[in-house]
């Protein structure tokens, strides 16, 4: 069962700032680029319609601990990893490496991580947490050890 | 009747980019400033929800001169102005300038125009324009020429 | 000689807002994604550093007509051609087209303009125009007409 | 000396996402507008070209934890407190609380915290960090441990 993704993204102009740097609040952007491409190598979307009621997956945790800048057109790989599954919710590993371009090693340049909590609505907007799907739930499994290290 | 309406930002970090100023696409941001805190001036808000169905207002088209660029921290003036005004849509013209920070006179480093049309959507989300609904639109009156220019 | 270039980006979450749909200052956004792989496709950056003093590209003009919104998760070419090329300047038209899930025909669903200038930089930071380097100004030329309509 | 400062913003509309909420990466934009307004009212700026060679303060820790959603025209204030000050660094812990429209008392809807490291940059824009300039530091003190809580 899948317990990792990967994504590559090119760092677009308006993702820097004054700095010449990435801004760091778009490793978040990153992270959720990594996650949704995940649910689609899975068959679904993040915006899960196909349930009854519709699925969500609000934050409820958000972090990122950064190491080293990324800069315009750097390539950059989010390596997802399943950190923790319960009932109701995810919590992800994301660990970011800077693709060299002679050919050299990746580096790890960041490391994030998110917890997601599985929700539906009523009318209002109001949401409350629920049992994430089995159909969904058991394609994933955490992450062994030596990989969350 | 209202023809027009000021709005004050200051630059935030996270909207200037590696070239030190600015994002070009923020000030289509900034444009939406003006024109939602022109909506609440009259008591409504963008996000139509008192009316049945809800209305929406998309926008078909958007453009921008520029003529000087803006830096983090840099107080900027829009000035919304109604230089259109149809059944089913408004156009704005927008009027950046940067305020001086030494008490000078502003200096104007844009110009936008924004359309946008009244719409409803289905369930399945489709949108149609429909008439702007009067007890809204008796509010608003194209600007005086001589403010266009 | 080249005078277009085809770039594909899926809409992001992160790119909609609450009426369910790309914000339309994203799509300022994607025709610079298509921009600068054009750029990279000749060999270049944006972000010309090679040059001496180095060159860098600010917007004076953009415009966007939008017919159709595009939602999370769709598919979107962003096709940008040579519309005019002055000694200091071009200008791209962009058509946005919306691939069919369905492996139907491509629909557009916006076309949008930037007209961006060749600049030089002093130690304030203050943008002096200059003349496009031959270098790269041969690689490229003006679309034929009927590329344009 | 000040351990605190608060900050308010309104909720734009190109912060929300489909969900209808503020984009959870936009609450580290609302970190920032808090610490730049802090600086601002010492009398600096995050950008400190006052001093030779100029400073600068990237981010090597961010994180977030989200208990209610932000939605369009919420107004929200930003608590930024002093949580920890280093030679090199400074940790501030954010307290965001969404304001009552009735006039109630406002709402903690969500927490964060970021490190913030005083650096150099050399001609290649390689950072190092060094201390936090005395003129500077001697401003600011860690808010007292109930404060925190």
């Amino acid at each position: 069962m899948p317990y990792e993704f990967k994504a590559v993204r090119r760092v677009e102009f308006s993702e820097t700032d004054m700095a010449g740097i990435v801004h760091y609040s778009n490793f978040f952007r990153y992270m959720e680029t990594a996650e949704h491409a995940f649910f689609r190598s899975l068959g679904y979307s993040v915006s899960m319609d196909q349930f009854d009621p519709p699925l969500g997956w609000p934050r409820v945790h958000a972090s990122c601990d950064y190491r080293q800048p990324l800069r315009f057109e750097d390539e950059v790989e989010i390596h997802l990893l399943i950190r923790e599954k319960k009932s109701k919710s995810f919590t992800y590993l994301f660990k970011f490496r800077k693709l060299d371009k002679s050919g050299g090693d990746p580096v790890e340049i960041a490391r994030g991580q998110l917890t997601v909590v599985c929700v539906t609505r009523n009318a209002a907007g109001k949401m409350t947490a629920v049992n994430i799907p089995h159909a969904f739930a058991d394609l994933i499994e955490v992450a062994p050890a030596e990989w969350l290290a």
